[in-house]
């Protein structure tokens, strides 16, 4: 399989992870994209640089405001007196008459979701290289490959048409499913990563040609808390094509495979042209973020349910953190995905 | 003037308060009370214990749920695993279509809307005390006293109804009008803390029966940054309701007292039978939350605009942080308003 990726990602360096009232050092560590490298390694699969795409595709999925203020936050926050390292926000909108403020304090209050979304000096370079890959793959399939797999750093689900959170900035995979409706008419969304991919759900709500299925731990106790629940269907045009399928925190593979299956009679019953994949690995047993239980031969099932569906496939890295089997996650996935 | 004080608020005692990316000591400080006081017993003032008014004014303010979560959230946080001694969110809904999760870190997320609304174990209690003073001192008014003070700490203004937020938890002002239209049929707010009274203002936001005026620094540069704009004037019923006037930054005492002949003019056409003043000193030249510049003297000429409406009024403390001059500026406040 051809396999977009950058170093640039390592520009991205968070620190900062706000959590049970501590501030950590981020789960999100540029050591993340060589535990996935080497399971690529492993696997004989064609590595490619991507190539710059402009701003059309981002701009397709995220507001100008937004990526004005993803771009220069950074330094208006350094200018700041007495200001941390990266930008954190302290402040929210609460109501629906919100104003949007001039400064950096009350902006980063509107486009930060939560404490895990801290910008550093590299976050939009990073961000932006994770975009071009994820497009880069997608443009692979439309030319005619059968899938095409982008190793994208930071990851993107959470991210919001006009906010980052849960260590994503630009939502990589919403904009490779953007790119491909200018290629395909229907575009299916399954997201396998352990959280639901509240964002890019956000992104596609009120929309029928992009149809955004989910299987997540349940958030009643798990992030993003707010949204991923079964209830959730999409509203006007996009009713009935949002699907959340939560799982009960420590659901193991055989649990998870009879879900997958609903999900996948879904995809089918929406006859997409193409499908775009968020394909987190945290749901791994041994992820640190700890939520469901999947075991690495469990990946090779998951990874050979979604082949099942003989679509064009593109491949966007989501979350799955430092256990020493990520990368070998990673491969038993693809080799279930591609039948060895 | 009567003066409703209990020193039960001195059980909460908030170490922190995320800013700009760190984690400080909260500015709303136990020692904010004691210098209140002195300023109160300089003016020969009458200190009375404010008695328990039972849940239901603040009931009438706030949502079943927040206050189930305020009176419950420190013990279950502390129960967490690698939890902070004081509950502080990290995470928020985003989405109008947002579900209220089961666990703690959700409904903190959920219920505290900024870094500067920690929990504590005292915290409960010294709210609901805070907002006993503040009923005290109303029922005083409606009593026929022409004017009673309640020294309210934590302040109140910024919460909502189902949301806390900078340094408040029960809305002592929104408790205390509320209240009050159980005796009178139009109640107008005045609130001249530095900050916009956004908490309060969405309270009354759809209501024609209570008047909310504020005077405070412009949002666009200062907390809360996302309302308080002049354009806010309420909505449905409530639409002409609201008044928001904001000031420049560093705006003085002639310029301040300019404007609150505009809120006064609006108080006096909407015709009320009460006055509830939130009563905030941290428009102060000194106030190390610096966004105004009132002198000492400035405070008396304040006091004294707002007695010319010749209503009976409950003044109730709101803001006004750690300068030496606090004391001072309270009985300046004072004594411009008794006419001494």
């Amino acid at each position: 399989m051809k396999v977009v990726y950058t170093d640039r990602h390592a520009a991205h360096d968070p620190q900062t992870f706000l959590v049970r009232g501590k501030i950590l050092r981020s789960a999100e560590q540029p050591e993340r994209a060589d535990r996935l490298l080497d399971g690529i390694r492993r696997g004989g699969h064609q590595l490619l640089e991507p190539s710059d795409c402009g701003p059309g595709p981002r701009a397709a999925v995220h507001t100008p405001e937004y990526l004005e203020f993803l771009s220069t936050a950074w330094e208006q926050w350094r200018a700041l007196p007495d200001a941390s390292e990266e930008v954190l926000a302290n402040v929210r909108p609460m109501t629906a008459y919100a104003g949007y403020p001039a400064g950096i304090v009350g902006r980063a209050g509107f486009h930060l979701a939560d404490g895990a979304c801290p910008i550093g000096k590299g976050t939009w370079d990073a961000a932006v290289w994770a975009a071009h890959s994820a497009v880069q793959a997608a443009s692979l399939v439309a030319g005619g490959e059968r899938s095409a797999y982008a190793l994208c750093r930071p990851p993107g689900h959470h991210a919001y048409a006009d906010k980052a959170g849960g260590f994503c900035f630009l939502n990589n995979t919403a904009i490779a499913a953007q790119w491909l409706r200018g290629t395909h008419a229907r575009v299916a969304i399954l997201d396998v990563d352990v959280h639901h991919g509240n964002g890019t759900q956000d992104i596609f709500w009120r929309r029928s040609d992009v149809l955004h299925v989910s299987l997540h731990a349940d958030p009643q106790h798990y992030y993003p808390y707010f949204v991923g629940y079964a209830a959730e269907r999409g509203e006007g045009d996009g009713e009935g094509y949002t699907l959340n399928l939560p799982l009960p925190l420590g659901t193991g593979d055989n649990a998870y495979i009879d879900t997958l299956g609903m999900a996948l009679k879904r995809i089918t019953a929406f006859a997409p042209e193409v499908l775009v994949v968020a394909l987190g690995l945290d749901a791994f047993e041994g992820d640190p973020l700890k939520g469901l239980a999947i075991t690495t031969p469990g990946f090779a099932r998951i990874g050979a349910a979604i082949a099942g569906l003989k679509l064009p496939t593109v491949l966007v890295q989501e979350g799955g953190y430092l256990a020493p089997e990520l990368g070998d996650n990673l491969a038993s996935f693809l080799s279930g995905f591609e039948g060895r």
